[in-house]
């Protein structure tokens, strides 16, 4: 559902998949304007719902902001469903608007898969498990910010504009070293601007209007950089993105040895790496419907072997 | 069962951990000199099976190479069992020993829990589900290896020795740049050993032993250090370990963007943090038998959930 970047993402891990087919790609705009990288027929939205003969599983490819809070719980009614919200804050509530949805319609649905939420939570959660006495880091970047560089490009007199979001090396090593500090959020990222001005722009009240803009830049140190279109196309096209969750923790009688788990990501391309996650969580779901399983799961209920194209005997020589 | 290094390593766990009792320790020693650290109850192991009211898990803390091809299957016809088992080339057979014994008598048991096997296994069964177009690269250390130092042991004129496993930065390196090399045992791992030599030894004759031992050190490049028995005290008394998994893949309709994950552990002490993972086990194994399973379970099997302290609702916090 949907085509954008992470659509094209999902699209393309389910063609290197040996277990999957794309049968189709539903959208809003009008079909014949969107043609799909791998000939998939593309469908109107509205007429999702004569397809849940042929359609195993549904995959959510929408922004969290509008479109997943209303199309998950209209599709787990009628499907078995994967998105990818992403609002942390507001996840509880989607569970529950989503598993009551599923439920009436004897599906499941497997929510805030990617990789943060997703693969990070997996890793939170596996750590918290194991050293119960410990705390928890996490940081992003180097990477491309999609909601910081849209807030940008909304400052008037920009004409293009990309964020990055960069963790700062400093407090990154102070975790690694098992000093457990105390960060604040200026402490553990900065954020680096890239905009294209308009002809004539007034730079300076551009770059205050950034670097003082409150939730999204007010509480870190931004650089704003001004380049040309050319330096735009050229230097930052890609979708870099990554991260990297710690957990500090000790185990002992007194707490006295320091164990440490890293998890990191360093991704080429931010869509196309998420849609290969929700690709898999995709797998998942279908083989959870198919144990029976109805309502709203998390990462924390996947098996990895739900998650896997490879067989029992497989995944246990991967061990 | 067994009260060696590994299951002190338990006992920390199971002691700092809110749900869960240690009800008794079985030995094979005298129980009357076995004092164990938390004052738990030490017990004969041939008594072991008056206990199966009172038990919700076993955990067999002994080697892979005699103890627990024979304990596993014979504890898992009594209880649900959690093991460590760690000779790769043999996990499938285990596994199937193991199963038939468990399902005989109706009982789960979870096999090849640790780190490696254990949490290694599970990031490269995950890598390789969102990454099918990829390859992994495991390294050990700097850490302890207590078969090597074993080996070592064993070599005459040697008092007292400790080998340490050092990954190769320049391999790290390579892997990590995303390059996927070719890499050879050599080329991925050095040996370092830390020998007490006896007074009048001929310590030519030692390293030359060492450095040429089939299996343990002949296909490694190996460095023989001559030390007092005071400096062995003093600098090498800890159990560390650690290393890391990563997977390097591509995505894209041509692989043309590459993706990097790395999971990575630096243990102070490795006893006790392979005993945090058991116990985290111990309490999946026994979920998993409260839902109705039985038979024999990998960590391919075993959802985040299941391994966690936390209710639902606190997990979709960590999401």
């Amino acid at each position: 559902m949907g085509y954008g970047n992470l659509a094209r993402g999902v699209e393309c891990a389910v063609l290197s998949s040996g277990d999957m087919a794309l049968r189709a790609v539903f959208t809003r705009r009008d079909p014949a304007v969107v043609r799909t990288r791998s000939g998939a027929p593309v469908v109107e939205a509205a007429r999702a719902g004569e397809y849940g003969d042929e359609i195993d599983v549904m995959v959510l490819c929408g922004g969290s902001a509008s479109d997943l809070p209303e199309q998950t719980p209209r599709a787990a009614a009628m499907f078995d469903v994967v998105d990818s919200f992403d609002t942390h804050a507001l996840i509880e509530e989607h569970f529950h608007r989503v598993d009551e949805a599923a439920r009436g319609g004897g599906h499941a649905a497997l929510i805030a898969c990617g990789w943060d939420p997703g693969l990070f939570s997996m890793q939170r959660m596996l750590s918290a498990a194991v050293l119960p006495r410990g705390r928890d880091y996490t940081f992003w970047g180097r990477g491309v910010s999609q909601g910081h560089s849209d807030a940008v490009r909304r400052v008037p007199g920009v004409r293009d504009a990309r964020q990055y979001t960069v963790p700062v090396r400093k407090a990154v090593d102070a975790v690694r070293a098992g000093k457990d500090p105390e960060l604040t959020v200026r402490q553990k990222h900065t954020r680096e601007c890239y905009v294209v001005p308009e002809e004539g722009a007034d730079l300076g009240a551009i770059r205050e209007a950034i670097v003082s803009m409150p939730h999204y830049f007010s509480d870190y140190d931004t650089t704003v950089k001004f380049i040309t279109a050319e330096e735009m196309e050229r230097d930052h096209r890609g979708m870099p993105h990554g991260g990297f969750v710690i957990r500090s923790g000790v185990t002992g009688m007194e707490g006295e040895h320091r164990q440490l788990i890293e998890y990191s990501l360093k991704l080429d391309s931010n869509p196309e790496f998420t849609g290969s996650v929700l690709a898999a969580c995709a797998r998942a779901v279908y083989r959870k419907r198919r144990e029976g399983a109805v309502g709203c799961f998390t990462m924390a209920d996947v098996t990895l072997a739900e998650l896997s194209e490879k067989t029992g005997k497989k995944l246990r020589a991967l061990l």
